[in-house]
């Protein structure tokens, strides 16, 4: 399944009598507005000029800042000087694979993996080496393996908190030996962490960036704790490779919105009013999922399995000998989506699995959906 | 002198005491503050949900339809299908550079030509031919024999107005040969239009997009017309090339920051509005460039010469045996920067050469600058 088809998807998907799992879109919604309102006003009445203006390649020194207090939240311990600010964290992963990839390398990444990881990097054309996941996220031994077998990856891209499309989060034994086997080996490794402080119940696991933190690539974003509409990410990095990212970023788009910029750093100022926004957020999606694993306990035939994260936006399921990517259309006809597995593998493989995302719907809808997605399985199923 | 030289410089450049001729930032105070105050509060009231969320990969669909009249200014006639917004003009050049070079690959350029996008295209790894320039702009008359003589170029890339560095517009005639010439060679061209709108006086030019829509990319941005902290441009390309631009966009960042597109689409909704605050700006700037273009006379040096922009941001100064790099500590201790001609060719040249921008500071400010830079070079060729 293409990018491509992923647009298209997310086109039909969108259409109102359409119950759509299929999307990852935070619940903007569940933002207090007037705030928003209020942090923009402010902006444009202190900071007008600047706002408007051209901004440093590397991004606001305040906002950086600030960015250290977010990622404190979630134990990873880096200074200011070590961000490099970024259009969302999609374009993190675009300069990784621009700093990184020549054609005909090899990287490794998780199956599945983020669907928008993949198409970053394939633009730079590698070899993918594919790593099995589980309940408890990646599996080290596995990778382990592949490693005394074969090429040695540019780096390992992974995503342990409430991944995506898979929503399970790796151990923290595993966190572990994973950051002592990529720096023996000599791999760096590349943290997407976007969901991290979305966890819905139970303790959180050390980040790998804190285990390792010169070994360790750390991506960051606003877009699910805050909004996606500002698309600020970061990126914090080694100090040889930040330098390198900072430049091909210039080269990219000069330097990203001062406005946007200001905004987070304004929103992000009062740690009362960010903190408990996000606990309310986490309320919201928290109540999403319980509806969700609910209707899919109800409504789903014996057979089919899914994963119960603790966190996120995604419940990923597992539909023995299906081909979801073929049944989508069905599903449409009535009236609910989702994303196909064959999104999440380079390889073309993931046609017994689907993901449900759970993170905009209200509850009733997530369950009317599900059950009807649940009716169709039946269906197909018995037939 | 690479792109982190520049960075330092304009760090430098930015101390208060410093009069910097040397980036080419706009002058957003000349923006009616109040009226883009309003513009931001109605896109948050009427269409907040959709500002903070993600949007469209290749760009919010009304913002298109603005950007077609914005186009219309300047005769290039593309439709909204055509479009592709990008994270200002660089995006742009950096999706170009995608698309078109592999490692080795020659293309073409103006010797000299815009910094950003030698560093854009430099980032894949490039061969390039350098195509001289002189009053009129590019010399077309060499580039075909360069044609003729070498490999042929996967792309020309140039700015026909008010050029970056060198303040020169490619006349009409050549235009219309240039398209001719790079038609029946099978090179496409690269059109880049940040300044076309900020014309000081005379006739416009068609644009080499209108002369050969099929064979043309080109390049708009809002940076200069509006500001640039929104990060708005776009680039309108061939329907094959436009779906590969979009799915490489796509990989880079998602999508542009909608909120940013709401504003730029809400700003040019008032079409009176925004061709008068234009006319303003290029009041502005024209008399900035006459205030440097008078104190050049006043000052400078016998010997030395510079362009008469007819629109746009530079002036660009030859100084004949200079090394104007190695100048530049001893300007800045005169408190006064510009960006040394090195900046703009890839192959190191242009030591005789430098760019003065007028656009940002007072007449007066721009006066006493160039008086100071003046006096440092009438000492130096002296001696």
């Amino acid at each position: 399944m293409t990018a491509s088809e992923v647009r298209a998807l997310f086109a039909v998907a969108s259409r109102p009598e359409v119950i759509s799992l299929a999307g990852g879109m935070p619940f903007v919604q569940g933002l207090p507005g007037d705030e928003v309102d209020s942090v923009v006003r402010q902006v444009l009445r202190e900071r007008g000029p600047v706002a408007l203006q051209y901004g440093a390649g590397s991004g606001q020194p305040a906002l950086k800042d600030r960015l250290v207090e977010v990622m404190a939240e979630e134990g990873v311990r880096a200074g200011p000087d070590q961000l490099l600010i970024t259009v969302g964290a999609q374009q993190a992963l675009d300069l990784i694979g621009k700093l990184f990839i020549d054609p005909g390398d090899v990287i490794a990444v998780e199956a599945p993996s983020y669907v928008g990881a993949l198409s970053a990097f394939s633009a730079f054309q590698p070899r993918y080496l594919l790593t099995p996941m589980d309940e408890d996220g990646l599996v080290v031994e596995a990778f382990e393996q592949a490693l005394r077998s074969g090429d040695r990856p540019k780096f390992l891209y992974l995503c342990p908190n409430f991944h995506n499309p898979a929503g399970v989060t790796l151990s923290a034994e595993r966190r572990r030996r994973l950051v002592e086997v990529c720096r023996n080996a000599g791999v760096p490794i590349v943290e997407d962490n976007p969901y991290g402080l979305l966890r819905f119940e139970g303790q959180k696991r050390p980040s790998l960036h804190s285990l390792d933190p010169e070994n360790v690539f750390y991506l960051g974003t606003l877009s699910k704790i805050f909004c996606p509409g500002i698309r600020v990410g970061w990126i914090a990095a080694p100090p040889d490779a930040l330098a390198r990212l900072t430049l091909f970023k210039e080269a990219a788009d000069l330097c990203s919105s001062n406005l946007n910029m200001l905004i987070a750093e304004t929103w992000l100022a009062d740690g009362d009013r960010w903190r408990s926004t996000l606990g309310r957020l986490v309320d919201i999606y928290r109540s999403r999922r319980d509806a969700c694993l609910e209707a899919l306990e109800a409504h789903f035939p014996p057979g089919t399995s899914w994963t119960r994260p603790g966190g996120g936006f995604y419940v990923w399921v597992t539909v023995p000998a299906a081909d979801t990517r073929a049944l989508l259309p069905e599903a449409v006809d009535r009236k609910v989506a989702y994303v196909p597995g064959t999104a999440f593998y380079p390889d073309g493989s993931g046609a017994d699995r689907l993901r449900l995302a759970f993170c905009y719907p209200p509850e009733d809808s997530i369950r009317e959906g599900v059950r009807r997605l649940g009716d169709l399985l039946r269906e197909r199923l018995a037939a």
